[in-house]
């Protein structure tokens, strides 16, 4: 655990500039707008050690992938999201000094990333051999226009006249840390002086991707004076230099626009045209009023999803920072785009789409926002049907397998054990479906789309099963469950049992959907009764000694040990073992078995759930992000509260802390959905199945009080928990909520 | 099956040239002299397809090796051998016409290989625009001088004077085909002219692996005449160009001579003398008188070595250019090198150590060649044992891991599947110094040098299993079996077979051991008795029923059908399945339960051996070239001569009949033993535990008869299988040999 930042229930702010965690710093003062992010690197460059990292939504490469022996079926490349073009330069030099943190001396550092916003502030003062300035950066990146960037500088001297030299940069010669052979990823297409503006194009594949093509475009201004500069260009960058004299205490403004149009959007030859147009728009209004009308968007999202933790500043800081970071990443404006595990912060995880977001996003954003948001979430898997059917193909099997990592629905990730075999994302992918139409209430989805990926995905699981003539049971063989602390295991109870909730969900919401889709998909009564015999005779691994369900079939044979035997200093074991020794362990990464309680909370037994909880949690060493939230949740039902309170500790702050030593990577964007699972559906108790809102609520001892607002069914709902339950009708129809067992009606109040 | 050279006793000769199948023609011409060797490539060059490939022993580089996610453990790099200088380059121009036979006219094209001496002539009339010219070139490596390699081109014009322009060639810009980003592995030296000399070295490496420096020499001579020529020099190349008149019907002989030395003999710098030396040594003598010299010692070896079948041309070919390539890659000569499964051949497999060695050319060599050839295989894993305790040390284990692919003893393959799991390949090293020892009766090695392989492994194997409390067994989880056609299986019955059979011989050798040895190696006597607990406590799959040891835990859950279901055009599997549908089918690549009752025979009944036989053989689709062999040999014990002779001829002709479709890749070097063994052992029933000499031969009805010659403890013996069968005693003293059961005295005749 490293804490660089200072508790504060709304800000995200330092005081302190240490080069040694400058990565780490980088990553928690990332913003993004869900088109584009970067990471909180300095306008005016800084040349110690750092990750420049700018990355634009769905704009990435299918790059070259090597495994020992290439065996049929293995994805052709392995996709990234690559290092943008970074448009945020400002070089500063004073009295021709040039300003640079890691080298220059400085006072008065503060560094803020204000949650009402995405606001990222950073001022200091620069104490160079002939002048003092003190220099205040503001950046946001537009919700109102996403093509927009905007920083604001303000310099002033604060003893005696200095010169300020300031030359802003479009920089397209940027590279990624983690390529392979240290190859470029973009083709300079040109610069224009004139225009202020870069194209640069990806380099070209032998994989039938199509290449993007990104022009960027700045623009400086005073006010509303536009300083066109001293243009000079090279290869792939582009640099306006304007001289701005101090005098002293006198505060000097100077605006940086950026606009960043993608092929995505707008075909090359077209880009410098609507860049411009863009730009007036942008430039239309003042940096403040851009900020306000951005500000206002922030404001309605936190109206209708804000947490409020009384008496634990760091919990209040860690579940906003969470919040913040979850919509700068995805807030549904383009169905094209995703959450990736890692956002706009940082390379790893390749800015691709994972299983993270149907088990862990959606199960926040489903309450958390707009029903569109989460819809799109949905409809991206349904636009990538024609990639999971060919991913299916691939293995020859039919049906649909969506992929482990994606951009366009293709897998492009290069570890069979992985890709072939972590099949149980494509349960997941249903079992959204089935959440969202269940909270939600909103059936088109599942009646139309939905239905075809829900007939994909079974018809691949009744074709990857197969059937033990010795067992007289159906089995699934071969498969990496959501513990990948294990490859390549047989009959996974997590993965059999969704798969046979898949077929049985599946059956059950065909008769209902719409005429014309179930005419298209022609699934045969034989295929029904295939499907059926399959969820009659599927085989689950169980002990009824124990009485609880076996992870797989001999996970039993192994050295089983609770994780509080492992020393100390070799935790996480990830970062000591080697992976054989892990693979062998009966340590588990993260929840497995109780994944399975946890999707299907309501058909299992609280004496079910108690004894594998009890079996499974103090094997299980949370070195997933991913992790700590499920086991919250069950914790909480299973009332144990304190167990409930230390599981969510570790994923509300998890990047704020640090916990897994990993965040100068970048943020674990799709686990911070994990402090709001455990607060609401953890220590609220919140279920929705059957139709019925409930909530079973506790108040941790450490806190006063806690309330949050969630959206259910064109309803916004105010939960508060203090030492007495409140709940409030804000807007919507009046509805009966069960609380702790006890129907309560809501109505809005006529007071409100 | 592809068929291209044609049928002959001692000769692998075609007379045709198809360009579709030069890379195999190539292949299948390969020779070389254990020191390094080369593919068939043309002198003159070829324009069209063609895998240049010249590779010399133990000069490899370390490549940057990817994978998905790096996990602790992981090899930091890809070990191959590296495509070395060319240097048999002789370009021919006819009265300006340059010869190149994928372009050129030509008629009477003849390639032969001489299995007596390795020796590849090449012949063809060029019929140019104003000359008929009839080249013939002949090439060997020589046995007698190991750095030099010797060609002598005829040339003879047909029809009018010609002028025939040789340029004879050094050439260092070469590259792999295999690598991963294009790079190029050699970086130039320096050129020298009058030397006739270039020098490269391996480029440097982050990995600590010392770089390889090589140098070769060249000088052109018409019998005892030097021909220096006109010599030019670029980067990394050196050509020297003779201008030669050819009067009509006058054959003209240009002779060109190599000396390659490498920085594994001789320091870069002293380098250029000794191949001078060489130099000296080679040149005075005459090609032919080299050639003769080079032939008297491949005469020795098929004195000792050869196998006779009468009646069947296909299957005398098969085993004579199985025995002529084996020897050209490995006759003892070095103990720091190894048999690569592709020898010289081909760049797959990148020339290193893998468990073939132990698995199958030690049980052909240790009868088909002088013990001390034998003795220097096991010398190797000797001299390695730093590596294989490093090996063990990177997946946090005690004693020694020998790897499963390497040029020092350190791993250098990457995929985890094969590199942590497939540790059998640590028994096969500890079991290959039991046939040694029991064949030879020489207890040197396993006294000695020996015993320290043996407690290493032992050590390993004592550290790796683990005591599953449910079962009350020791238990071995994680492994990959010799049936690579699954990964990361639990309780791989013949690696717990082998684990086991490591501490039972390693603990009953012990004692005899040298003291000194006994005294470095502490083996406690609670170490022996932890080991002899796991011996005494190891868990070992089987099913009662159907009275068969079991693959591996859940095998039995398969859908068990035979190889004979799997329609024709999707055999082989591998070629035609994903990855996913191969590991989880019941079919097997290779010997695996039954590789058990190959290497542990006199442990097991007949009936033990039947009923395993007849229920994995139906099952296994022998994709490896290392299958057939060990099921022919059970299938003659069993009396299934019709089922030996198929896979006999499977294993025979594998690659004179590119029967895997994969011979264009180079010839499978170690699998080449598998006809011998299947003769040697199958056909003649060849055992030699317990200190005593076995055979129970039969004839394949197939055949008029065999014979072959072992050596046995000092002796030659000679074995004829006709309708009778005739043991003779060519040379050591007096032995009792068991034949069909009954004993039999061979004394040597006084006749012979």
């Amino acid at each position: 655990m490293k804490r660089i930042f200072e508790i504060d229930p709304w800000l995200v702010q330092s005081h302190q500039l240490n080069p040694n965690e400058k990565r780490l710093q980088e990553s928690m003062t990332a913003i993004g707008n869900g088109y584009m992010g970067l990471r909180g690197n300095f306008e005016e460059g800084y040349s110690g050690d750092h990750l420049q990292g700018t990355y634009l939504g769905g704009v990435w490469f299918p790059d070259k992938t090597v495994v020992g022996w290439w065996k049929n079926g293995y994805p052709d490349y392995f996709g990234k999201a690559i290092n943008a073009p970074s448009f945020i330069g400002m070089a500063l030099t004073v009295n021709g000094e040039r300003v640079d943190l890691a080298t220059s001396t400085y006072r008065d550092f503060t560094l803020t990333l204000d949650l009402h916003q995405g606001l990222l502030t950073r001022s200091f003062v620069f104490e160079g051999k002939q002048a003092t300035v003190r220099f205040t950066f503001k950046r946001f990146l537009s919700n109102v226009i996403k093509e927009a960037a905007l920083v604001q500088l303000t310099a002033e001297s604060l003893a005696g006249p200095a010169e300020l030299t300031v030359a802003a940069q479009l920089d397209g010669n940027v590279t990624n840390e983690d390529s392979n052979y240290d190859e470029r990823f973009w083709a300079p297409q040109g610069e224009n002086a004139a225009a202020g503006t870069i194209q640069l194009q990806t380099k070209p594949n032998p994989f039938g991707v199509p290449q993007f093509t990104v022009l960027l475009k700045q623009s400086l201004r005073q006010g509303a004076t536009l300083l066109p500069g001293t243009v000079t260009t090279s290869t792939g960058q582009l640099t306006s230099t304007v001289t701005l004299p101090l005098a002293p205490n006198v505060p000097v403004q100077l605006e940086k626009d950026v606009i960043v149009v993608t092929s995505r959007d707008v075909a090359p030859e077209a880009q410098a045209e609507a860049a411009a147009g863009l730009m007036t728009q942008l430039q239309g209004q003042s940096f403040a009023a851009q900020l306000a009308a951005h500000t206002a968007l922030w404001a309605k999202r936190w109206a209708q999803s804000d947490v409020v933790i009384e008496g634990d500043d760091a919990a209040q800081q860690g579940i906003r920072f969470n919040l913040a970071q979850l919509f700068m990443t995805y807030y549904g404006d383009d169905k094209r785009l995703n959450v990736g595990p890692k956002g706009f912060t940082g390379e790893k995880y390749g800015g691709a789409t994972y299983w993270d977001t149907e088990a862990y996003v959606v199960p926040m954003y489903v309450a958390a926002t707009p029903p569109a948001v989460t819809r799109a979430l949905l409809q991206y898997r349904h636009d990538q049907l024609p990639g999971a059917y060919h991913n299916a193909q691939q293995q020859g099997l039919k049906g649909a397998l969506f992929p482990m990592v994606t951009f366009n629905g293709i897998e492009c990730h290069n570890e069979w054990e992985i890709t072939f075999e972590e099949l149980h994302r494509n349960a997941a992918v249903a079992f959204a479906i089935y959440q969202y139409t269940a909270y939600t209430g909103d059936e088109s989805y599942v009646n139309h789309d939905g239905m075809e990926v829900l007939v994909g995905i079974s018809r691949f699981w009744a074709d990857r099963v197969h059937f033990s003539k010795r067992a007289g049971k159906y089995m699934i063989h071969g498969v990496t469950g959501p513990n990948e602390y294990e490859n390549n295991v047989n009959n996974n109870w997590y993965t059999n049992t969704m798969a046979a909730w898949c077929l049985e969900y599946t059956l059950a919401r065909l008769p209902k959907a719409d005429a014309a889709i179930q005419a298209r998909l022609a699934v045969s009564g034989a295929e029904q009764q295939q499907w059926q015999d399959i969820i009659d005779c599927m085989y689950y691994p169980e002990d009824n000694k124990l009485g609880i369900f076996v992870q797989h079939d001999t996970f039993l044979d192994k050295d089983l040990r609770p994780a509080s035997s492992i020393p100390a200093d070799q935790r996480p074991i990830n970062q000591h073992w080697s992976w054989d020794r892990i693979l062998r362990s009966p340590f588990i990464k993260q929840a497995d078995v109780l994944q399975g309680l946890y999707f299907l909370n309501d058909r299992f037994t609280r004496e079910q759930k108690e004894r594998n909880f009890d079996f499974y949690e103090p094997l299980t060493v949370h070195e997933s992000s991913l992790s700590a939230s499920i086991h919250a949740v069950l914790a909480a039902e299973l009332g144990k509260q304190d167990k409930a309170v230390e599981l969510y500790q570790r994923t509300a702050r998890l990047d704020l802390d640090n916990y897994n030593n990993d965040t100068a990577d970048g943020l674990h964007i799709t686990s911070m959905t994990g402090g709001w699972l455990a607060i609401v559906q953890g220590f609220a108790g919140m279920r929705y199945d059957h139709d019925q809102l409930r909530f079973d609520p506790f108040l941790p001892k450490q806190w006063q009080g806690y309330q949050f607002r969630i959206n259910y069914r064109g309803r916004v709902i105010q939960v508060a928990v203090g030492k007495t339950v409140a709940l409030t009708l804000l807007a919507g129809p009046p509805l009966t909520v069960m609380v702790a067992g006890q129907p309560q009606h809501l109505e809005v109040s006529a007071h409100a």
